[in-house]
C-alpha cells in the first residue's frame, strides 16, 4: 500500500498566548485523513527561532511531509523561513522568482526591506506555483512553507492537496447507549482478533442519543467489516443506537 | 518576579485523524494567560505508549507545570497513566482511594476489570480533589493529568487554577489600517528600543475595519506603555483605528 504520514509545526505566539485559536491544524487533519495521510504530530510553537530549527529539523526527520503555519510575512516575528533554512542547513536568500513578483505587485513604487523580506526563502527552495494563488508556496526538501491566515492557508493547501493522495482509510462507527466501562471488555476482545484495527472509544457527556461513540478505522475495509461485525455480535442486544460508514 | 511555565499534552487519535477538533488546548492558553503562566507548548500525540512516555518525560524536564489531555478511563486506548508513569519511572498501582471511590459509586454492583483500570495510577501520584469534581484529579510531580472530554477537562481545570497563579501579564492592543509591510521598520525601530516588549503583528484579511491588530506585551506595565507610546508617534497620523488596554 502507499503510506504516507505528516506533522504540522503550528509558529505563534499568539496561539500560545490564548490570543487566537489555531483552526489551520484542525483543517488540515481533515483534509489529510481525507486523502490517506496519516497525521502523527501537531505542535505548536513560540516565534523563537532555535524553536523553531529544532522542531522542523525533528519534524523534517521524523515524517514523510511536514507542513509548517505562520512566522511568514514582514515583519520581526516572522522568521520561520530563516528557522527552516537553519533546520535543513540552508542559506537564507532573495529569490530571483519570489522579488520579481514583488516589484511587479509594487508596480513601481519602492520596495522597502520589509517587502523584499517577503522575497526570501532558503537556498535550493522549491517554488510551487498555482493559477489561483497570488504568491507561490516555498518548499523545501519534504517541508511545506504556510502562513498562518487562515484563508490563505486553506487556499494554498487546496492547491497543493493533489500531491498528497496515498490510500484511503475505511471508517465505520457504532453509536451506544452502553456504558464505556461496561462495553471495555467487548473492546478488548475485538482487538484480540483484529489487532490491526484502529479502534477508538468516545464517551459523550449529556447526549441524550447515546454516550459512547465507537470508530473502526483500516486502510484495509473488509478487515474494518469484519472487525465491526465482530464488535456488534459481541454487544447486548439493544444497545447500538445508529451506526455509519 | 514570580514566573512559571507550561507545556500541554494532547494524547488522542482522534484529534490527529480529524474526527474531533482540540478545545481543551484553547481553553487552557486563554486560562494560563490570565493568570500570568507562560505557556511554552502544545503537543498533540497518538495514543502509543512509548510517544505518551518520550513526550511526557521530555514536557516534565522543560516546563514548570505539564498537562495532559486524554486518554484516561476504562478503555484499550486510555494509556495516559501508564505513559505517565513510565515517564517518571514509576509503577502504575491500583490507587486505594480511587477504588475506593469507584467501589462506592457503584454501590455494591460489581467492578469489572474495566471499572477498575479506573483507579490506577502512578505509585506516589497525589490525588487533588475537590468539591465540586467528582473524581480527584491525579498529580504526579509536576505532571497534572486531565481528562479529554471537554467539560469534565475544565470543570477540574477550574477547580485547580489557583495553584498556579503567577504575575499577571499587560496587554495592550492596537488596530491600524495600515499595510503590514509599511509599518514593520516602526515596529522593528520600537523593538531596538524596547527589546524586552512581546511585540505581536497580526495581519487581518478582507477586514473593513483594520488591516493588521499589533501587540504589546509584558509582566512589565510601565513597560508596555512606554513601548506603545513609542510605536504611536512613530506611526503615519490617522493610522490607528483604536486601540485596546
Amino acid at each position: 500500500m502507499h503510506e504516507l504520514d505528516a506533522g504540522i509545526v503550528v509558529i505563534g505566539n499568539e496561539i500560545l498566548s490564548g490570543k487566537t485559536v489555531d483552526t489551520n491544524s484542525p483543517f488540515l487533519a481533515k483534509e489529510l485523513r481525507e486523502i490517506g495521510v496519516t497525521l502523527k504530530r501537531v505542535v505548536v510553537i513560540p516565534d523563537e527561532l532555535d524553536i523553531i530549527t529544532e522542531t522542523v529539523r525533528d519534524f523534517h526527520r521524523q515524517f514523510d511531509i511536514v507542513f509548517t503555519s505562520g512566522g511568514v510575512g514582514p515583519t520581526h516575528d516572522d522568521i520561520t523561513i530563516e528557522g527552516v533554512a537553519c533546520a535543513l542547513e540552508r542559506q537564507v536568500i532573495c529569490h530571483p522568482v519570489l522579488e520579481e513578483k514583488l516589484r511587479s505587485y509594487l508596480n513601481g513604487r519602492p520596495a522597502n526591506s520589509a517587502y523584499l523580506k517577503m522575497a526570501e526563502a532558503p537556498e535550493g527552495a522549491e517554488l510551487i506555483e498555482d493559477g489561483a494563488v497570488r504568491f507561490p508556496t516555498i518548499k523545501v526538501e519534504n517541508v511545506y512553507v504556510l502562513p498562518g491566515i487562515p484563508d490563505i492557508f486553506r487556499q494554498k493547501f487546496l492547491a497543493l492537496k493533489s500531491r498528497f493522495a496515498a490510500d484511503p482509510y475505511y471508517l465505520k462507527v457504532l453509536y451506544t447507549r452502553e456504558y464505556e466501562s461496561v462495553i471495555a471488555g467487548f473492546l478488548n476482545e475485538t482487538l484480540r482478533e483484529y489487532p490491526e484495527v484502529m479502534l477508538g472509544s468516545y464517551p459523550k457527556n449529556n447526549d441524550p442519543e447515546y454516550r459512547v461513540k465507537i470508530t473502526f478505522e483500516s486502510k484495509d475495509k473488509h478487515y474494518v467489516d469484519r472487525a465491526f461485525q465482530h464488535l456488534i455480535t459481541l454487544l447486548p442486544e439493544g444497545c447500538v443506537v445508529r451506526t455509519e460508514g
